[in-house]
């Protein structure tokens, strides 16, 4: 039996790849798939997909040729590196589909290659980064942010329906990746948070499942505390998502953030969580799960604290005065202040859509529970200022006296002190001096 | 009379520049200058310099030509671009000395592209930055980090000699601008503590000349505390040192932090800095006097508020406890944070000798009080962490209790905050949990 459906070829065939290359095969495309490990080639082959020896050989004769490799350099390398690349073999007029997570300028960079240095205008190209993780890639059930030329992207849509449950259209050439690197600010910045809160709760003698359970039903819940906090509670270090990986897109993050010179963007708290990631690398962390960063909130020899805190019988007590409810509000107050910075970097990129970008973060694992109730209210007048957040005045009192809880017991909450800052900058525009400071002279 | 000292070609003769040029011509050398700027041109001319309608002009028949444009792009220009550049016009075998700042791996490049691009070897490359600001460079008393080949700095050591008044020498290429790099991590973050420590000082209705006066003779000065801050008690608003110039070193100090994905040193009191400049484009300042951002920390209608505090007739008010050591305390916390990631940044960059970094430091631009005070102590551990510090206890704690102090009154204290949160990472190190947090559970 011959498919009606297009040909494919897949380079990149690790957790994400994978899943989404099968998943690819499950629903009847004829899929030749590449990696350079070959164990991965074999799975692939055992679900049913063809070997390719060479990128070239998996680009030989196919409609659409899909790209999960892990950063720019490899998918440079895919496409343009001797005579078995990607760009040899892909026949005229055909599709590449970069679906990696890569800075946004590279997609501008790699159009232009194709035009000059590989002489191969007629090959199209399509901006399409992912996001939802290794479950949803393999159940072909990814947020896709497509971009790229509009016939190109309607020709396109068989194969990237089958890879996601919501397929979203972002305009030209690299606004699906500016897309995936907003959405990835938040991303960034909730993981951190998450082993900041956690963290917290263990040190002050919490039962730390209770408050795991408070989190997720208040506004303070976020996907990746809900998805990271499991793994401190069970002690449980497999590296289901390893530092690295996020370490790289927040590295593309600040690095968009800062741009050039003359146009950076003061991303605060996504700077603030990129240079803990670093902390975590100084301290051998790069292969391990993100969510063992708890690990640098916690006394070296503690670092199974929040796994140990899960069952214990503890009562409150009173001299440190940090409770659940302490832990909800420093989630709110960085939340909120992250929320606001990554509707403003949008504002700063340009191109793409707010109150789109605002429904793509709710559906996505950036998403956090702040981002719902106060992004809304702040859309139509586009100004990404936490002085025009309705919530901020509240959200920052309660992070203000959750700061200064940690201060007295000397913990560090880098990204709480980053975000509180924020709103004290944001509280000194237009205000006339507190009674309080004129008052004392 | 015809000299024998060697002819030199010189270009961009701006405030810097420009002294350092007619410095040279000062002292006999015969130096011909070139700047895209007529009037520049003219006042050299009238210091005695001879002008020069195109780099290459100024480069034909000189011994040695400096480079103080402002930044790499400039200078890659200056010596590649068309055929009245740089490298057309200068002899067989004769020296390039790059003066200006720009990144390490900047040097490398240069030197490749002399190579291969421009297919002159034969030119010799000297990375000389310079530090010490307009004053210094039209006495020839600046400070350089000289770096190159020994051979070819012996050469050029009369020209170096006469610009500078320390004059060191680094290693190879790329070491000068290293050197140059660690510096402005500290005059980057010492320029926005001073506005962070002036603004909070007025925000409380002290007399800012007494704080101003009680900062110089405690640990807590810096050189830039008491270049910036009189800017600040005169509300003189003149762009003596304009936020785009620190704002450029500061982007090269966390650009080449950043380094490459694998390679970033994690520097949070350079990254915090960063983006508070980047709080100051926002609000327009680029071209403002970096003292000016003291106007970031203080409400929009009070922007002269440390000048009008200056004579303020002023009695202390217990309410918010914040005294002139408060700001004394606030200071030393963030310079001590500061100075030992400054060292710990010389040592990711690796080639640098840290006891000579340390002295170089103590005579420059970047160096404060702290710096002075602990880092000798710490030289031969060459460890650079906070938890090696013999006065970080205390400094901390100190910190901790400005900071606090800060909180209550809502002021932004991004330097500060940042800064304790080094301090209480460097705590948990190793430690056991404190009573504080175990006796409470």
């Amino acid at each position: 039996m011959t498919s009606n459906k297009p040909t494919v070829g897949f380079a990149g065939l690790g957790a994400m790849g994978g899943g989404m290359a099968k998943n690819l095969v499950k629903n009847g495309f004829a899929v030749t798939g590449f990696d350079v490990y070959q164990p991965l080639v074999d799975k692939f082959v055992e679900a049913g997909g063809k070997a390719a020896k060479t990128p070239k050989d998996a680009a030989t004769d196919v409609d659409f040729f899909v790209s999960m490799v892990a950063n720019k350099e490899q998918n440079a390398s895919l496409l343009f590196d001797g005579e078995d690349c990607v760009s040899k073999g892909l026949g005229k007029g055909k599709t590449f589909i970069l679906c990696s997570t890569t800075p946004p300028n590279f997609l501008i960079e790699l159009r232009k290659r194709l035009d000059e240095e590989a002489g191969r205008p007629d090959i199209k190209l399509l901006d399409c980064p992912v996001s939802g993780g290794t479950i949803r890639a393999a159940d072909g059930t990814l947020s896709i942010f497509s971009s790229g030329p509009d016939g190109d992207l309607d020709a396109a849509k068989d194969v990237l329906e089958c890879m996601s449950g919501n397929l979203y259209r972002m305009g030209g050439i690299s606004n699906g990746t500016k897309t995936k690197t907003i959405h990835q600010l938040l991303a960034a910045t909730n993981i951190i948070t998450a082993s900041e809160a956690m963290g917290l709760a263990a040190t002050v003698g919490l039962n730390t499942q209770a408050v795991f359970e408070h989190v997720q039903s208040s506004d303070a819940d976020s996907f990746m505390f809900s998805n990271r906090a499991p793994h401190m509670l069970k002690s449980d270090w497999h590296p289901y998502s390893a530092l690295a990986i996020i370490l790289k897109d927040t590295y593309i993050v600040t690095d968009t953030a800062r741009g050039t010179l003359g146009d950076s963007f003061p991303a605060a708290l996504a700077n603030t969580a990129h240079y803990t990631y670093l902390q975590g690398v100084q301290a051998g962390m790069m292969k391990d799960d993100d969510a063992k960063l708890v690990q640098l909130y916690l006394p070296e020899s503690q670092g199974d604290l929040v796994g140990e805190m899960s069952t214990a019988d503890v009562k409150m007590n009173s001299s440190h005065q940090i409770s659940k409810d302490t832990i909800v509000d420093l989630l709110c107050g960085i939340h909120l202040a992250a929320s606001v910075e990554a509707m403003g970097f949008c504002k700063h990129l340009g191109g793409i859509d707010r109150p789109l970008m605002y429904e793509i973060i709710s559906k996505a694992a950036g998403w956090n529970g702040m981002f719902t109730k106060s992004i809304p209210g702040m859309l139509e007048k586009d100004s990404w200022s936490l002085a025009d957040c309705a919530q901020a005045e509240e959200v920052g009192r309660k992070l203000s006296e959750a700061v200064e809880k940690c201060r007295k017991i000397n913990y560090p909450c880098p990204m709480a002190a980053a975000a509180l800052q924020q709103f004290n900058f944001s509280t000194l525009r237009d205000k006339k001096l507190t009674s309080l400071s004129r008052g004392d002279r």
